[in-house]
């Protein structure tokens, strides 16, 4: 045996496993709606299940893939499950499996355009794509001052347009000087927690991150943000950030961008619209309204691994001027300098992102464009949100549930009007069951189910499985009442 | 045609597909060393080769791998050519990219136990296994009050480590007050960029990143840290956090971990440690001494998307106190409440890390342990050390080149003794033949070339074949004159 190849598989062993795990894959989409969505194990039954101590020698990738089928498969909850209706969806595809493959065979680090140039230019033509493909403001394109980039999450992606806005804010002085416990950020009650997040890790404090109060429909109160901007500034804070929602995860709500966006030009905030699940919908022109008023932004993300076939970590995040974002988070140590870089005619994007280290994740989401067409995009988040109007026109005629509110896109929040215990018991029952998996929250105070309709493989058939299946166990959850 | 399954990849041309790909990538791990290391294509290049607008219908699979094959991959910097000798390695290996295949196939999103038990406790318990495989203090395992969590990168396991810092420092009052521009982090004027990147995103700024001295072995000497900590408590400041480094970026230094632990301690200071590529030399009794005073961490990195045949990203991070870290980070809205994680008994990895959400990790690392065993990781790490060795004594051996530094491992820092404009032009010359890549750094202010041996693939010829072209080119150099 040659000893410098003493350990590693050799290529036919790879071609052979990598069929046999492409198979499990086919085989596991085609069986999933079988299993139970929501996995019943307890806490500690996989640990309890492997060996406590790591091989001396390598095992058989027999082994390995029985105990992926015996141990780790019940342990799986089923994100990708037709009968997988919580949180929002993480949806993947066929075509985005292949290009992560794909990318983790290249195996390149694309911190640098001179470390894999097609890495890098592969993203921003991309995600100029996907910005005519939404119809999103001509600033967001890497043919003017802005340009898009690949972030791991949204939650990366808000932190990344906050450090940008902080650095605005300061004259480009909070990289050099730190935080000062006066700058303000603000976001709607209803934004999501990633945000809270993102203030505490920026150094901000959660004390300096404003919520501000919602309408009806829970969507940001423009007036509200005003007049907080303004006390905020007479008592010597500095308004730095706002976060806009296009459909909050909560409730989808919607805030209004046209007033917020014109009140942030105004007083010289950074706007930053989150658009993680509901930006998907941009797609089609009839839902394009959810981004009226985002040519007032600086920056904006959605998340195509959560509603556009791509799997996780995928969200595409778009700046209207990149320069900001650059000095906000570039260091050029010595050993990263070259001639590529020196030039200034490339994007290096380890300066758009947190981390120095990234995949070639472009290739997945290319793959998923290529392969579906505008159209095929289209086609489908039209069918999630024609199934999703449908349930909610099902919970509407039933008087014994109601809308907690009009569901905009393909979430809806819903509730027996039993009251909390009622919901509680029906959602515990439901999650139980492994026939359907959906989450909750609170809206008016009231314990609310959620109903997300995005998983790739949803078909009729199973929204209305989970209607029935809803109705039955409120039957059998008000007989024992 | 099913209306709902319109445009989605059959499950047939899935299995058709991804047997295709695998097939591509083995092919390509045994081509790759025939083309040129780094990419030569210009700016523009590839952007020009592609569509100016998304495809309005889906194409066919084979049109996309023939723009892979003809317009991605001459933009590809090799990264897994065994002729990659540059920065730091990001080596693959088959196990590897088979555990990422079947994450991106199963698709689960990790942020909370309860969103797939497996997900997090197989990463809880590999953990486990890597921290007795590297022999790591009994704190960083989840049997006592730590434990450890995949991050994407060392960048983001430092600021997490900050962060985690900057809480405790200010008895948890920096999440919610955010930076006062008085904490002060340190490390030595060789650590990695990232530092510095975390120290500005975190608020604290980059003139509370005070950089510390280091020796003639490019190690921080801790009398300076020492004598900086007292000058800036003398000055108000608050010394809070320190970075200290096993095998640095630029030279592979070692930071003296018992000195900087002992006064971490008696002063209350956090002291990360980051073993990025180094740590995995661990793997081997012999290396440990590069973690000697580890049990003085307060946390703990190290990449094996590096140098441990698992594809990027995985950077396995280690707490001694888990709790700090979880109050640091910890926001629970409405919508991730869960049974789970209200009874206490559960790891919720959202509150480890930057991000919410997150990719089943876990697997591919479990594929590679179990499919090498230790004695294989073993094994390959020597074979890289003993190579990267025998290059330094071929160095030694010419009169014409110098070693900057001893080769403590696999990284050799090396010149030309001619002088800046030779090295640079010898870097040059050998990077635009394509039959290698090497980067360089500045050493006691001259221009130092470094050669580091961990490409999976990476045999006894082919750094003599790396040695023989750098002699052959300084030859050619030296006659220009």
């Amino acid at each position: 045996m040659n000893d410098e190849k003493a350990y590693h598989m050799t290529s036919e062993e790879f071609r052979r496993r990598g069929r046999e795990i492409v198979d499990w894959i086919a085989d596991y989409w085609g069986r999933v709606e079988e299993l139970p969505v929501l996995s019943r194990v307890k806490p500690g039954d996989i640990r309890a299940a492997l060996p406590p101590h790591p091989p001396e020698q390598g095992e058989s990738f027999d082994a390995v893939m029985k105990d992926v089928e015996e141990t780790i498969l019940p342990g799986v909850t089923h994100w990708q499950s037709p009968n997988f209706f919580a949180f929002f969806p993480a949806n993947v595809s066929a075509p985005s499996v292949l290009g992560e493959l794909l990318s983790a065979g290249l195996g390149v680090q694309g911190m640098l355009w001179a470390t894999s140039p097609a890495c890098t230019e592969l993203e921003t033509h991309v995600l100029d794509w996907v910005a005519e493909m939404l119809d999103l403001p001509g600033a967001f394109r890497s043919t003017g001052a802005g340009g898009g980039v690949i972030q791991d999450s949204a939650s990366s992606a808000a932190l990344t347009g906050l450090i940008a806005a902080r650095e605005r804010t300061t004259l480009f002085g909070s990289g050099e000087k730190g935080c000062d416990g006066l700058l303000v950020a603000y976001a709607s009650r209803e934004v999501h927690s990633s945000i809270e997040k993102a203030v505490r890790i920026a150094g901000l404090g959660k004390k300096n991150l404003h919520l501000i109060d919602v309408d009806e429909n829970l969507s940001m109160r423009p007036e509200a943000l005003q007049q907080a901007m303004a006390e905020d500034r007479s008592r010597g804070l500095k308004p730095c950030f706002v976060c806009a929602t296009v459909g909050t995860t909560s409730s989808n709500g919607i805030d209004p961008l046209p007033a917020i966006g014109a009140m942030c030009r105004r007083e010289g905030l950074w706007l930053h619209v989150d658009g993680a699940m509901s930006g998907t919908a941009a797609l089609c022109p009839e839902y394009r309204h959810i981004h009226q008023g985002l040519d007032l932004a600086d920056s904006y993300c959605f998340n195509p691994h959560k509603w556009m076939f791509t799997n996780f970590d995928c969200d595409c995040f778009f700046v209207a001027d990149r320069s900001v974002l650059i000095r906000a988070l570039s260091v050029l140590p010595e050993y990263l300098r070259n001639q590529a870089t020196e030039t200034g005619a490339v994007i290096d994007y380890r300066d758009w992102q947190i981390p120095l280290g990234r995949r070639f994740r472009a290739l997945k989401l290319w793959f998923v464009i290529r392969h579906y067409g505008i159209e095929g995009l289209r086609h489908h988040v039209r069918r999630h949100v024609a199934l999703a109007q449908g349930f909610a026109n099902r919970v509407r005629e039933d008087p014994r549930f109601e809308l907690a509110v009009e569901p905009p896109l393909n979430l809806v929040c819903f509730r027996h009007i039993g009251g909390d215990g009622i919901n509680q018991a029906l959602l515990d029952r439901l999650n139980e069951s492994g026939r359907m998996y959906l989450t909750h929250t609170k809206m008016d105070g009231k314990r609310t189910l959620r109903l997300c309709v995005g998983q790739t493989y949803t078909e009729a058939r199973h929204v209305q499985a989970a209607w029935r299946l809803i109705r039955q166990t409120a039957d059998d959850v008000e007989a024992e009442g």
